[in-house]
Formats: structure tokens, C-alpha cells, sequence
């Protein structure tokens, strides 16, 4: 049995804060969605090691169905705490829309990563629930959406923002949206790569232009070059896992540690089922999970 | 559909670092469980909004069938990388021990916040797999482990450490594990609440010594007490919320926001099923899920 030293520490009574604020704010002009250069990552130019935490709101919520996470997000240090939804389902909708009202936040985008064959996209319900947010998926997913994304855009949530880039090989319209490499950013920094990056895994690339070189040659240049400190945030995850990181993945990530003729062995023998909710899920997630309301 | 404006923003390359590792060490001599008082929260002294990141590395792991969260918590500043795992489940001990070593990460303590009703603990296989790793209990639980810990206890992992708070009424033995109250520990403080606070919800008392008064003054005094930015990391959650904050429990929290009286008829009228697994956990869970294998 371990023995014990005993040590008194001072009480102490809980601040005004209601919700996580963590640093002074880094007030920039707000920005709108901009388009810059995802396609050079080769410069010299390191990114401290020195944090700049920013005032972030972060969650990430399940639906275990799918097994799929929607990733909240919101400067709360902006007067209107502007927020986005990334991957929201449309089962948890209420479930999400009701924390967002609770946090008191005003819901911008419901963004996705790609055109999901696993389960219907929440983004077209959030827009009928939630007047004046916005859907958001790329251009070269094919979809209907209020925005469409092309690589190197940002996308702005008070002084806080997203970059998109282009990440196919799971579809052909796949992206990967990463916090900023700005100092007033969010360190480190944070990237919801949907399917393309997995926890120690990927998506599939047999069906919806789907590619295995593409998908190889997507993460070790988009995803593999950033920091390695880097979190990465997968739209799914089948083994309990909630986070990863760039550099754990370089090295542990049982398929993209692979050649790339290996690595197209590997998707080419996967030998998986055809998803069950493809045939509903795709048509209705071209359009956003469902008509838009407004035609 | 929205416009853009096009902006280039400066290419980098990756830093070194393997993993997340957000600000420079502040580097303390490293402390044994030792003993401090938390009985007494009421004095003026205020928890400081300015944060002091630390170099914890922090995952949050789920074991989908009793929905159960285990929590990885390791000092990545300090040479030993010293962890540890709180509520790990039977089940999952493999893929938990697995990341553990992954991370290059010692494993220090492998602790329980209480008795489970609803899973066999991991405590106890960690251990036969994991040599020198130590079980971590509530010596209110009645239960064996090697460390039986007592509210006011530090649970030091190299500069980190968990202060130990009794929160009896789920079970007679419930504790809270909390991040500490000093600059070089994590801010916003975290709490590891268990079955007391669960987000938007509390854990039933109608068996294991439990009292649904003795649970509203629990977690009045002792974590609703705490920073209201202080993060909530329950041992479950059903919904698919990952992590609540003291500030929102204290306005959403459907039943602990009512008065005393409303609290325990609101307990008393659950109508809740006898627990599936109660009768093999709760007596496996006294013994850390397995006799002790070297005895």
C-alpha cells in the first residue's frame, strides 16, 4: 500500500465565465471566405512550437449509428460567437442545434467534408431549423450547397477561420478543413480530414470516384505536411478513438506508412460490403440532405 | 452563392515535434500522492482567467456497449512520460495499453472513479499486462487495489497531478478527479466526475449505497464549487456529447438544477431497469476486475 504525504492548498470561489475562455482575445477584422494557396508546403518556414491559444469553443460530438463526429466550433470571444457545424447527421440535428442555442452561438455554416454514403447529411434540416446559416461542400463534390468550397479558400467564424484543401481519392470531391497557421490561430492546429485520414486508417476508394493513388498522394501532401503536432479530427472513428495526430499517423497508420503499390494492394482487397444506406443516403446528400426548403 | 476575395498566405514545413506539446515546460520537482483539503471552497480568492497551458497530453477514449469513457492523461513534458487511465473497461484494455505504447508513455496509475454496476473494470488486467502499473480506488469504496485513495489526495503523474474529491451518492465510495488548482497545471481545470455529473444528467442512486441526497450535495459543494470553465469529463455519455463544462451543468442540467426536494422525487420516479451487468461487475469491480494475479 503507497503511503501519503499531506499537503493543504488554498480554497478558492469559481469566476464570472460561463463557458471556456481560455486567453485575451486577438481582435482582427472579421474576414469572409478567401481563397489562398494550399499547393506549396516545401519553405523552411517552421511553426513555433510557442502556443497562441485563441478563444476557441470546441466539441465534438457522436452518432453511433454511423459512428460518425460533427465537430462544433466557435469564437466565443467574438460579440456574436459565430459558429460551424462540420459533418452534422441528420438524426442529431436537434441534438445539435440545441447545444448550439444553449452556448449561446450564431450557427454560420454546415459544412461537410464530402458527399457521406453512410448516413444523410444534417446540413439542408439545420438550414430549415436554423435561418441564416449556410451550407457548405466543395465545388468538386458535384453537390448543391449555398457555398461551394474550392481549395485554398478560407472560411471565416469571427476571428477564427478554416482553410480548405483538396483531399480525393475517398471521393473526388473530398477536402480537409485545418485551422490557421496564424498566430492568433488555434495552436496547435486542428484538421477535420472527413474519410481521407482515418485513426490508424482511411476511407474506402471503391466507389464515387474513389482512387487509391489519389488518396494516397492527398494525404502525404495535404495532410502529412503539416505540423506534426497537428490534431487530426476523422469524420469517423469505429474503435473509440477521438483524436489523433500528424505525426503519430506518419508513423503508426497501418495503410499511409505504406508504398504507394502497396497501399493500392491494400484498398484493392479490402473486400468490403456495399454500404447499406448508399443508395438513400448519396442522391439525398447531393442536395444537401434534402430539398432545399425554399424551392 | 457567396463571393471571394483571393489571398495567398506564406507556405511552411513541419516542425518536429511527434506529439502535441503546446508550451514550454515548467518544470517542478515530481511529487508522490500526497493529502489536501477540499473541504473548504469558500474564500475569495480567484482561480486567474489568464491560462498556463501545460504539457498534457490528453485522449479521451469510448467503449461503445456500456458507453463508457476512459480518460489518458500523461505528463509528455517530463523524461518518464509518466500516464494515466481513468475508468478503463475489460474490454478495451488491449487497444488502450496499445495507444499507451504507442505514445512512448509510462503508465503510472490505473484508476477507477468508483464501483461500476455496468462493466468490468480494466484496472486489474492493465496491471498482468502492464507491470508496475498501480490500481487506484477510493478506500470509501470497499474495494482492494494498490493505492486506496481519500479525498484531498494529489494523484502526481510527473509535473501534473489530480486532486481527489469525495462525491459519494451514485455510490458510497464516488470520487472526482481533478486537474490541478496551480499556474503550471492545465487550464481550464478538467474534472473527471464519473457517475456523479454526467452532462445533462447524473448517475441513478437507487443502489450501492446510493443516496440522491447525498449526490445533490456532492455535487453542489464539490464540483459545481469548481471555475465554471472547468471542463466536465464524465464517465459515460449516451447522447454523444463528449465533454460539458461546469458553467453549462449549473444552468442545463435537468436535475440538478432544481431545488433538494424536486431533486429526490426526480430520483425516485426513474423507474430504471435493474442494471444487465450488475451482478458480475460489481463484485469483479471490488477485486479491480480480476484477482489480483500475483496473489
Amino acid at each position: 500500500m503507497q503511503s501519503f504525504r499531506f499537503l493543504r492548498i488554498p480554497s478558492f470561489s469559481p469566476p464570472n465565465a460561463l463557458f471556456f475562455v481560455s486567453q485575451p482575445p486577438h481582435l482582427l477584422p472579421v474576414k469572409s471566405i478567401s481563397r489562398i494557396s494550399t499547393k506549396n508546403f516545401s519553405s523552411q518556414m517552421e511553426s513555433s512550437l510557442s502556443s497562441s491559444s485563441s478563444k476557441l469553443l470546441f466539441r465534438q460530438l457522436f452518432e453511433k449509428e454511423s459512428s460518425t463526429y460533427t465537430y462544433l466550433l466557435a469564437d466565443v470571444s467574438h460579440p456574436d460567437k459565430p459558429a460551424l457545424l462540420i459533418d452534422p447527421v441528420d438524426k442529431t440535428v436537434d441534438r445539435d442545434l440545441n447545444l448550439v442555442r444553449e452556448l449561446g452561438l450564431k450557427l454560420v455554416y454546415a459544412m461537410n467534408t464530402h458527399v457521406h454514403a453512410d448516413h444523410v447529411t444534417g446540413t439542408g434540416l439545420i438550414k430549415s431549423k436554423f435561418p441564416g446559416a449556410k451550407s457548405v461542400i466543395s465545388r468538386a463534390s458535384g453537390s448543391k450547397a449555398d457555398v461551394l468550397i474550392e481549395p485554398g479558400d478560407r472560411i471565416p467564424f469571427g476571428d477564427l477561420f478554416l482553410e480548405v484543401r483538396a483531399t480525393p481519392g475517398h471521393t473526388s470531391g473530398c477536402v480537409t478543413y485545418v485551422t490557421g497557421d496564424e498566430p492568433d490561430q488555434p495552436h496547435p492546429r486542428m484538421a477535420f480530414t472527413g474519410d481521407a485520414l482515418l485513426i490508424r486508417g482511411c476511407g474506402r476508394t471503391d466507389f464515387q470516384g474513389g482512387s487509391s493513388k489519389q488518396l494516397y498522394e492527398s494525404v502525404h501532401s495535404q495532410i502529412f505536411t503539416l505540423p506534426k503536432d497537428t490534431l487530426i479530427y476523422p469524420a469517423h472513428d469505429y474503435k473509440g478513438f477521438n483524436v489523433s495526430t500528424v505525426g503519430e499517423e506518419i508513423v503508426y497508420n497501418p495503410r499511409l506508412t505504406k508504398n504507394l503499390e502497396e497501399f493500392k494492394k491494400i484498398m484493392e482487397n479490402l473486400n468490403l460490403p456495399y454500404p447499406k444506406m448508399m443508395d438513400i443516403a448519396v442522391p439525398a446528400n447531393l442536395v444537401c440532405g434534402l430539398q432545399d426548403p425554399t424551392s
